[in-house]
């Protein structure tokens, strides 16, 4: 992010003078399209200029009016240009023709307006058509330019523009829109031109300087449309960056057989392959094949229909790879033979594309490891994690489309994101069906767990915007007829699907079957293996998994945690043959029954531990003492409630049966209402049971204790054992509670700090302005950020979430939940002033995160920066929280050269 | 408090090296007592020495064994004296004998142990009868050691002596222990030993080293003996500070009848009038005056038994208050006609005395306003505020007593602590009511009305304690019958008063009635408002009230608020005339429905508001804006559901009627579920409100403006408007919804700044960390130390203080509430972290606390000292924060001389 301190007041630049260093400045496509001008020559690149962010932003602040100096220097850059290019702009014999683009810091795919062909008019056609000699190109091209225009600058809405077509195909029994004559394309311009006015209240402007300003606005307005504030929320980009505007010369794919517009991948976009892939189509503009509406031909095509120019564009891939390091996503367009690069940029693609490149990358000298480790988005490799189709079962195949975002998906059949939405709200898992998708789709995707089109390629919304996702995706399956307003998908062989039935799509090689097939978990590649132990070597943070049960505790192991950050004791005490164990305690009328009910326990949590220590033998073991409310073991008031008033009527048709049961109950519903709180969050739990009911936690540290020492008798071996205490506020409750955990320590021959660390969660506020004091008693912290976020926040996990969150997001006071990645700001500055005072006491204090974002790679990146030694997170985000944590080291590394 | 980063090693003060500078070490008695030996001369004061509480806290350490070098130095000292006074201890001629007290760094009354006459044995006794010619006079020394060794330092229990004396008596046919002669003293020493002897197993000691040494002990074990511990957990005393042990030389105010002792204060420790007050006892030990047992002789009656010795008083007293600068309570002793001083501290006295005295302190020239300000207890203020009989009343007298703490209560009658102590939690008002107290009733004081003895006199225990905690209290009606085991109270006349009858005491006059006798509001004296308007000036911190009605504002005023700095918009809602229109807002469907309820409601805020705006004219009123959870204007869902139940099955009997009635009821339980949250503290409230239904803040605010607007046009005055925004924790909250109340003050012509201020809530910890932030959008920040203490601390207050408060404060987690004082360490660091961020972003932001701590006296210090402008409490506490807000501001001033 560049100073904004001094406004840049130079609004406009030539390509020639850009670079990619001018991203802010220039948006993602305007330093791109200069930085190629720049490495490939003015020759490969159609040339323009670019109006900077600073102006849209200067123009938002204003209340959309241009800036000052914006005009003039807009006709500066445009007479440059005209002499470059050596034609006028709206020239009646031989016109320059611009698009205008726009082009943000942060690539947003299909979210801003584009228009093409701009400088036509009813007198500067003739003209083309008489200097082409192709009065068909010429007026195909204005018909584009009057239809893009009127729908994106001037909103005349795409059903019309639609049915307009259609009627005119209708009349001219055309089928595609390459059937249509010139006559035919000039009515349907004036049918366009009509529709324009007729919306806009307007004649279609013919004045080629009042048709660029309003293209200008229309760019800027769409940066603050619907579509691009709500992907900007789901990408997390702000508001206030703005979007540059780019003008460029037109070339044109759509002047015959030997032109043509492509998207072209430096290596294979879906696995990462080193091979280029791509799309084209011949005879036509690039939004063809963006759109995604007619079908594709593949690249590797090209080098038989235009051999010179597929073996330039596989040079220029292989420099432009090289030029940036990364992997490239290019446009080119051919005109008649000439190959044009359009646009390039480091190329979005699924997980196990990344990290074939990263690899790849690196032996091939490309990149080194750090380097290559920064072109893996870590919070992307979630979909290695996604489940597969499982390999032996025998499906029937349905369809099969383009294997266009990896991972297997199930669920029943939606065709709208709002009921993608609502079904995901509901825990259903659904599979969004669309013929193809367009921004407004988008929110669907996070619901659904895949999605499937008929229409559209690798390069299509649906494809771009699942695999940034990491949502498995099949595009294009196009033998499938998805009626939308029916309700159903019409399959080959009379097979209709309705909505709510199940489908299942396979995303690695788009597969979709109607079968329940058994889904399994993702196997790694080789090459993910190498990625990891690469990560594992350049990172400095420690990366444990949090796990209650053995099984988990080994499944952590084999996806890389090198310990538990986070063992959670109640869990053990939910198992059905604990709770009524667990009850009897809670019931228990004073001290001595408690003791004789924790008797009955004792045994069981040992047993837990002793499994989870076998599995975690020689790496660190953080166990918690118990933790939640007590009244969260107990059945809840109202169906203690219900059960005694039916057996008391019962009881009553009976005369009298039931009586030891009700007394029980009547026993139970005294203990839960005494047990009630307001704000359980807030109340009795953590170390505050420790110190009420000391004899719990006796209890458990004698089972921790004991378990070690029988595992260590058994197999000569034992975990680093680190017990913890929750919920610390005040430095005397751990120091109470340490003392009870050496008493029993001190009673098996234990010693503290050799066989043994106690220390302490950080998870309240109070306790980081206290960390220094609450040191002195604790050999390590662990921030449970998820806590801290609930206190710090004052946000109610259970309740804000629904009831507030959604218009939080919306209402941009939140770019993302707090509970997904820390808030820096607020909690971040707890967490590093706790981790500031505690190492001020002791120098060595182990520092710890085991709270969810420990498995976030934004969190991951912070606490990388804030001195912490480890994370711990779930098992399956392992391996993501290695990635993450070695990319921040390698950024740190970036940032220090 | 001294450094104690290097011990003092040594461990005992001659009380001529001492002085009141050196109290930590020496504790408030010993360095009085070198004090007044220093100022009086050593002929006033009898001399002995002191032990350290360093060498307490050294013995303490060393789990109850003597630090090196005690025994020596006691020695040493033991020999200064021994020289100093010309007799040896345990001689068998002339003994010295010694008194051993504790003295605490703060004064603890009755809560440590004593022993008098040590260094009698069986030998020096005989020597001391021989020696002063008063064989009676020798044993009744010897008999009380050995009652009073036995008891307090081996344990010997209280009732066995006690029996062991009234069983001598009766064989006496003696009433008073006076009645009893040198025989019977003989024989009840020999009893005494032997009952030494049966309870510890061992003979009583004779050697005087011996007795030393254990009473030296008994005194360093007293200190955490169960009844100091209590105390300090009431009185907020650290249990490291220790106590001191002072060893001083027997005098003997039980030498017949030019012998005596007392107790004294400088002024009438009830009113604070000049003139001396006090009780004596003629021949007798100084303990039987404190303790209650003998009714005692008002000090004025010695200047007719002992003129000179009363003349001597009386110059000594003045002595003592012009050197303290304070009122003096003393404890003297007249050996055959010689007067000697044994103990002066500051007196302890209910708030009328001292604000009396500080009146008159300053009139006499003894204090400036800001010396005779420090003498008053802010805390104890409250018993000003206190209720009493309505002298209109006309009023049957059951009986009277001692006047020894102000203010009138009434109740019914329990007989123990405990039975107070559940009365209170029942919210059922009780007077306890006992023959007389001690240390373990202090419970029941705290939890009762008042407090009635039928023993004792101003300075018996009851009436210390009772004043201590500005309690009302009677003591000494010794018309009274108090029988606790009876459970009756037997009055003259054949009045029976039984346990849980009402009764009614005025601790200013000594009353006691069984009439219900209204009580009214305190009236304030003249003194009290001298003080007042002195605090006003002297003071730099405002004082506003939080008041919610016209009638509190009002209220407010009276008390000396300088405005309102919270006026709870939701206790509008709660009127019942209101709450059916607040239920119809929150059921509505839709913003369209929600809005018109809330045009019902608008008009009757604004109506609130008018009368609040008028009683508030010139002065700041500080509206929040709605912050409540709704679900708490709804009924419980189980009301809800009962209600339902009932409708439907008496709809069943009747054939479906109330149908219109059950609709209303089955969506009210939907919302109420709707509505339902885990955990309402961290919910969907405060501003969070404001930002999901903009619609009824919209509506407040037109309310406040519209009201202004109406009151100005009235009255052409207006009050100094703030709107408030509360539980902000992002700055586009803030930002968001001062939009929205700087739209609608446009809209009428209002601008901020000149009409009305916005600001902000400061009660979630992240606010505090984004201080800076949120203070570009705020005018002042208001800080809500309540909901603060919650979020930091992780504590629901709901759930908390009846759950394990008690318990953290038992077990020293706690040395008070941090809902009654600030927490400074966490949440007071967090308040100066956001003042801070706060100013450095505006310079002048104002700074307020409306919090509970607001009405809190160490809280307000705190305050004081973090740059906060004003604090806002309930307006009875409004005068108790006026004198906490000068006293802070002249212990700074008497700081930086």
């Amino acid at each position: 992010m560049t100073e904004r301190a001094v406004p840049d007041t130079t609004f406009v630049y030539d390509f020639a003078q850009g670079s990619r260093e001018r991203r802010d400045l220039l948006g993602g496509k305007g330093a791109n399209v200069a930085e190629m001008t720049r490495i490939l020559g003015a020759d490969r690149v159609p040339a323009g200029f670019t109006i900077t962010t600073e102006a849209c932003v200067a123009y938002m602040e204003a209340d959309r009016t241009e800036p000052d100096g914006l005009a003039a220097e807009v006709a500066g850059a445009l007479a440059r240009l005209e002499t470059h290019v050596g034609k006028r702009l709206g020239d009646d014999a031989d016109p320059l023709l611009v698009s205008v683009r726009s082009g943000a810091r942060e690539s947003m795919p299909g979210m801003m307006d584009t228009v093409l062909n701009l400088g036509l008019n009813d007198r500067s056609v003739e003209g083309l058509a008489a200097k082409t000699g192709n009065a068909r190109f010429a007026w195909d091209s204005y018909r584009r330019f009057v239809q893009m225009f009127g729908n994106v600058v001037r909103g005349v809405p795409s059903e019309r523009i639609e049915a307009t077509i259609r009627a005119l195909k209708g009349e001219h029994g055309a089928t595609l829109d390459t059937d249509l004559d010139v006559d035919a394309l000039r009515e349907l311009t004036a049918r366009f031109k009509t529709l324009f006015e007729e919306h806009t209240g307007e004649p279609f402007p013919q004045e080629p300087g009042e048709q660029l300003r309003q293209s200008i606005r229309a760019v800027f307005d769409s940066w603050m449309g619907e579509r691009a504030i709500h992907y900007r929320r789901i990408n997390r980009i702000p508001d206030a960056w703005g979007t540059a505007v780019n003008v460029q010369q037109m070339v044109f794919g759509n002047k015959g057989d030997t032109s043509g517009s492509g998207v072209a991948f430096s290596r294979d976009e879906v696995t990462g392959e080193p091979e280029p892939s791509g799309d084209f189509l011949q005879n036509a503009q690039g939004e063809d094949v963006v759109s995604g509406v007619r079908n594709t031909r593949d690249i590797a095509e090209l080098a038989e229909i235009m051999p010179a120019a597929h073996a330039e564009l596989m040079e220029i891939l292989r420099t432009l790879e090289r030029h940036y390091g990364d992997m490239q996503d290019t446009e080119f367009t051919i005109e008649e033979g000439h190959l044009y690069m359009l646009q390039t940029r480091n190329a979005k693609r699924p997980a196990q594309a990344a990290v074939r490149f990263a690899v790849d990358a690196v032996h091939e000298g490309l990149l080194d490891r750090d380097g290559a480790l920064l072109t893996i988005d870590a919070s992307a490799l979630d979909a290695l994690l996604h489940p597969t189709f499982d390999p032996s079962a025998e499906i029937h195949q349905l369809a099969r489309g383009v294997a266009a975002s990896p991972g297997a998906a199930k669920g029943a059949v939606v065709f709208t994101a709002d009921e993608a939405v609502a079904a995901a709200a509901e825990g259903r898992a659904v599979v969004l069906v669309r013929p193809f998708t367009e921004a407004e789709d988008v929110a669907g995707f996070h619901a659904a767990k895949g999605i499937l089109t008929s229409e559209g390629g690798k390069a299509s919304h649906a494809a771009l915007v699942a695999r940034g996702m990491g949502r498995p995706c099949v595009c294009g399956a196009s033998t499938l007829e998805i009626d939308v307003e029916g309700g159903e998908i019409r399959a080959p062989g009379g097979v209709v699907i309705r909505a709510g039935e199940q489908i299942a799509i396979n995303g690695s090689t788009g597969l979709i079957t109607t079968d329940d097939v058994p889904l399994v978990e993702a196997e790694w590649s080789e090459q993910f293996e190498t990625v990891l132990e690469w990560c594992d070597e350049l990172r400095t943070l420690g990366v444990r998994a949090n796990a209650d049960t053995p099984q988990d505790a080994r499944r952590a192991r084999e996806f890389g945690a090198e310990g538990i950050g986070l063992c959670r004791t109640e869990h053990m005490f939910m198992a059905a043959d604990r709770q009524p164990k667990m009850r009897a305690m809670i019931l228990a009328d004073g001290e001595e029954e408690r003791r004789a009910a924790l008797e009955q326990l004792r045994p069981l949590q040992q047993e837990d531990f002793e499994g989870l220590f076998e599995a975690m033998a020689g790496v660190p073991v953080c166990i918690r003492l118990l933790d939640p409310p007590l009244h969260e073991f107990l059945p809840q008031r109202h169906e203690v409630e219900a059960e005694l008033a039916d057996l008391r009527s019962a009881g009553a048709a009976e005369g009298g049966a039931g009586g030891g049961k009700i007394a029980e109950l009547e026993r139970t519903l005294v203990r839960v209402k005494t047990l009630e709180e307001v704000n359980p969050m807030l109340g009795t739990r953590g170390c505050r049971l420790g110190i009420l009911f000391p004899e719990i936690y006796e209890m458990q540290v004698v089972a921790i204790f004991d378990a070690v020492l029988a595992v260590r008798e058994r197999t000569g071996k034992a975990p680093l054992l680190e017990v913890m205490i929750p919920l610390v506020d005040y430095e005397t409750e751990l120091e109470i509670l340490r003392e009870l955990v050496l008493d029993a320590a001190t009673a098996r021959g234990l010693t503290v700090g050799e066989d043994f660390l106690v220390g302490t969660m950080i998870e309240l506020p109070r306790a980081c302005f206290q960390a220094d004091n609450i040191a002195h008693h604790a050999d390590f912290f662990s921030f449970g950020t998820n806590d801290l976020t609930q206190t710090a926040l004052g946000f109610s996990r259970d309740d804000v979430e629904s009831k507030f969150m959604g218009v939080y997001l919306d209402r941009k006071i939140l770019d993302r939940s707090p509970f997904e990645t820390l808030d820096t700001p607020g909690v971040g500055q707890m967490v590093r002033m706790a981790a500031w005072l505690g190492r001020k006491t002791k120098h060595q204090l182990k520092l710890g995160v085991c709270g969810e974002h420990g498995g976030d790679p934004d969190s991951i990146d912070f606490f990388h920066h804030s001195g912490i030694d480890y994370v711990s997170c779930s098992p399956f985000r392992v391996p993501i929280a290695r990635v993450a944590a070695a990319r921040a080291a390698a950024k740190e590394r970036a940032a220090a050269q």
